[in-house]
């Protein structure tokens, strides 16, 4: 086992863009377990817009520490263990941070089974197979037939709504940036239009794709997309509220959407926001269905890795720009 | 009977602000009912913040016609009846418009009991108060101990919510413009606090006014009351998006929501439309529950009445401006 850490410390609140001087790397000493801890190497960091929005304060959570390690999600392995709930070997998750090794009190760690790979517990399986699959079906509430449209429809959490929306029976709209990204979308995942919402007239796009209307809206982004998915929802259209990625990494914030609350009110739509952990007493039987659905094929866990620590900073400018494609990880 | 009708039409839609143009008094004879037709005397009118919106375009119902009698609801008496469903003296509601006389198809008449004031049938028991029944609580959903805030609280739907939500158990908080008609809410109808939206210090005022945040706000009015509310609200926080009164008399509407989708998400906020036809499965009994507080001295039917057809533009741009007092009607 190396004897030094390496990791990426949150050094400097970006204003606007991350950019190389929000975070700094460093090596620091093994950390070593005290009474009740554990020492997790770490096998697969996964990168979430949320990563920036803890950058902007408190949120669901508290806001970030100049400082102090850069927080994040990850899939590890045990290496060391003071408590009795965890053995050398246990496959783990938690918020193992942008590091090499954490040492983490045992009750902020949950062990995972060992066979799956960790690509789907911090993608298809994780809080955001999690998210696509609870926001879309008990927040969307899409009944066959009807128009969903995902934004950020490339992203992680978008191509896993857009496949259970297409299980569901609905006809399936993304937004995406780049037509290569859109006929990705349509060939491999089975959305059924997607409409790149860097070009011009994206109203017009929007209502081409969407030719019966939106009746359900999961909404990762804000922005310029909400404003114009709201004047095409239908009446008693929802919007799963799951995002604002569109805002997090800007230096002076758009202005609110103008169809609320008039057309809100016109049309009875429901805007609803959520969390994930609000749904974890039924989590269980979701990743259940989740495993089932890719291990028959019928959704694909679309990963997008890169190797290396060093290259966490990358993986997050790339994912809030937004260049990736499925869920981004990085391979330690 | 006099044989001649009065009527107001609309006449030019408005840019901005209604004014003395919008509409026209014409003279016109007294119409004579058709097969399946009823002849009825308009005994008081109804005004609503509707009537304004009616006049921007399309909403759940279609835009008021230029040229023709103003629409508007209101409670009559038949006079004359081509309809085995009506006779001579039958008390009856409908959309009889700003006249003195309307001729209209049975079916576009309901009956209700002559035993029952007008007032309490164009106010309380009417759309008017079952708006502020299910809106309340089918959709804000307000618990014992929770915060409701409800913006035009002096209005004929918000006095009505206030009332209704301290008999549900809450604190409740009003917005409302000039001091008197603060003390007023809380003198009379019993509201915790009201705050004068037209002060400077908005959301430092409302923030004084709730300080356990605000659970539930009934948004009459969209505009900066929403933006301040929207920014107070705690966790699962519901809006119950009524309508939106601040926006319908400009001529150029004001910006969206600044938290929207930002604060939604964070927070899980729900933010839902509707309309009181909804919920119409449910008017019996929710009609005899209001009945119920009215007579029993529990509510309040506050009532603004005008006399006089001619006084109807008068009573609307009252309303619009937030002059009024409860309810808004005009007495034939």
């Amino acid at each position: 086992m190396s004897q030094t850490n390496r990791r990426w410390i949150f050094a400097k609140p970006p204003e606007g863009r991350i950019g190389p001087d929000t975070f700094r790397l460093e090596i620091a000493p093994l950390p070593v377990p005290g009474p009740g801890e554990v020492l997790v190497r770490t096998l697969l960091l996964s990168l979430d817009a949320a990563n920036r929005a803890w950058m902007m304060g408190k949120t669901y959570r508290a806001a970030l520490q100049v400082g102090g390690v850069m927080d994040g999600f990850a899939i590890g392995e045990v290496v060391a263990s003071n408590s009795p709930d965890f053995a050398v070997g246990d496959r783990v998750e938690g918020s193992l941070g942008w590091q090499l090794f954490a040492c983490l009190p045992a009750s902020a760690l949950t062990k995972r089974r060992a066979d799956v790979a960790p690509e789907l517990l911090v993608g298809a399986l994780s809080v955001t197979g999690l998210t696509a699959y609870f926001g879309l079906l008990e927040v969307g509430r899409p009944k066959p037939g009807e128009t969903v449209l995902v934004s950020a429809a490339a992203g992680a959490v978008g191509t896993m709504v857009g496949q259970i929306a297409k299980l569901a029976g609905c006809r399936v709209v993304g937004t995406a940036r780049g037509a290569d990204k859109g006929e990705w979308l349509v060939r491999e995942l089975g959305f059924d239009a997607v409409v790149d919402y860097t070009q011009p007239g994206l109203r017009r796009a929007l209502a081409a794709a969407c030719p019966r209307g939106i009746d359900v809206f999961f909404d990762n982004t804000g922005g310029p997309v909400l404003d114009a998915a709201l004047t095409l929802m239908n009446v008693r259209g929802r919007v799963a509220c799951c995002g604002n990625v569109s805002q997090y990494n800007v230096d002076k914030p758009g202005p609110g959407p103008m169809a609320v609350p008039g057309l809100v009110v016109v049309k009875r739509l429901r805007l609803e926001g959520f969390i994930v952990m609000d749904f974890f007493d039924r989590r269980e039987a979701a990743e259940a269905q989740i495993a089932e659905w890719v291990a028959a094929g019928k959704v694909k866990a679309v990963m997008d890795t890169l190797d290396g620590l060093e290259r966490a900073p990358e993986a997050l400018i790339r994912l809030l720009d937004g260049g990736n494609r499925g869920k981004v990880a990085v391979r330690m």
